[in-house]
């Protein structure tokens, strides 16, 4: 039962949080987590708590990317596996892609504690926790980064839903194609990324599902054109056009 | 020691967080308080992390209404107690303020590790942790707000640093004059302040305490002259366009 009053004006984002704080106590998230997960809050507050259609572009050209990947990944970390833990699976099913714990702030215990609850919701292989086939990625301004040789090392998409800027660039410069979920379009993870979905992962994981559902239909050269004629830098430019024009009006409200 | 290496970019930012952390790890802050922190922080980096000239006239007025009111109370919350917890002794020194431990997310344990955080950086006087001096005062969409008999339910101006939206209004509804610190010029707690300062609490309270050493010096009608002067709607308002002038920037670059 949650615990947000039904009558207040921001509910739902009282009730992700409360989820987020739940991931929290059951040792999935850890308390930057947390902060972060406010940050995302605020941006999203200025986009209204709504998916733009700058988004769903972004979120079309992210799934064509996905599915006619060769090695696509989800990486997850704790605030995603508390958040959209069903979702993330769904999704993998539904464009191949191969689910890859991966922490910054990690410890063996909630790496194990975030692969069993995404078991739980119906993960049947879940990387990232095995030592065994563990590698490493260099890293800016930190440690270097821990990665699964048959998932993220050995991957050509990657999706990153809520990552760090260090490790989007890590990626990138790896030569992997990165999609991120972010909802600061001026973060050094939305630049970076080569589709960034400027959005809360709570709403555009289930509008990637629908969406890898209607496009896993149409032919290879149809999601070419799609993910060819998508610019990531155009796209946030727009988003961030468009937060402005949100706040440009509630100044004047 | 910190752990925040020094070549970050947001180096201060981290080390903030990481002192809130701290409180968090010692019993003094919640869950929900770091996310809070971390919408602030969304905030924070639009303003370009820095104290905005609007800031500062809210600040001057803010200091003149503590020192012209006959029984000012300072409300601690456990983000305030873990970011500034000497200030705020220092500040209700200077103005002749009672500190008083007021919680969202309240519990006898963290209230009374509050007021014991105080005491150890100098608050001779901590209200709010004593059932005896307690008492109720209405709240909309949510419990009746516990206050202090001689603290908060006997102020004439009350300061709320990082306070909830229900909780401001509820002051301001009892007549009280309300002075908040709120990152978010958009926020209920912002619009129903008589004094927003739209700014951090780690940069805005040692502003205050040097404030609070010049304008004692001054003459009442000086300071009358301040109060009445400063707009809310209006400070707010250019706040905002500073916001948005600094979204626009960093959308060009």
């Amino acid at each position: 039962m949650s615990r947000v009053p039904k009558a207040h004006p921001r509910a739902e984002s009282l009730r992700v949080r409360e989820r987020l704080v739940d991931g929290f106590k059951s040792g999935l998230v850890v308390p930057e987590g947390l902060t972060a997960h406010g940050r995302g809050e605020a941006f999203d507050y200025i986009l209204g708590e709504r998916t733009s259609k700058f988004a769903r572009r972004a979120i079309e050209a992210a799934v064509a990317e996905m599915l006619l990947a060769e090695r696509p990944v989800i990486s997850v970390n704790g605030n995603v596996a508390a958040l959209v833990p069903a979702e993330i699976v769904t999704l993998a099913r539904l464009v191949g892609a191969k689910v890859e714990v991966n922490l910054f702030h990690g410890s063996k215990k909630r790496e194990m504690a975030i692969a069993k609850y995404l078991r739980t919701h119906g993960a049947r292989e879940v990387h990232g926790v095995d030592l065994k086939f563990a590698t490493q990625i260099p890293e800016v301004n930190s440690d270097r980064q821990k990665v699964d040789r048959r998932g993220i090392a050995a991957s050509d998409v990657v999706l990153i839903p809520l990552e760090d800027g260090d490790r989007a660039e890590a990626l990138t410069k790896l030569g992997k194609r990165v999609i991120a979920i972010d909802l600061n379009p001026m973060s050094r993870t939305s630049r970076a990324a080569d589709i960034a979905i400027v959005d809360s992962i709570t709403r555009s994981l289930p509008l990637m599902i629908k969406t890898a559902k209607g496009l896993s239909q149409k032919p290879r050269e149809k999601l070419q054109k799609i993910m060819k004629k998508f610019d990531n830098n155009a796209n946030l430019n727009a988003s961030l056009r468009f937060m402005l024009e949100r706040l440009e009006n509630l100044s004047r409200g």
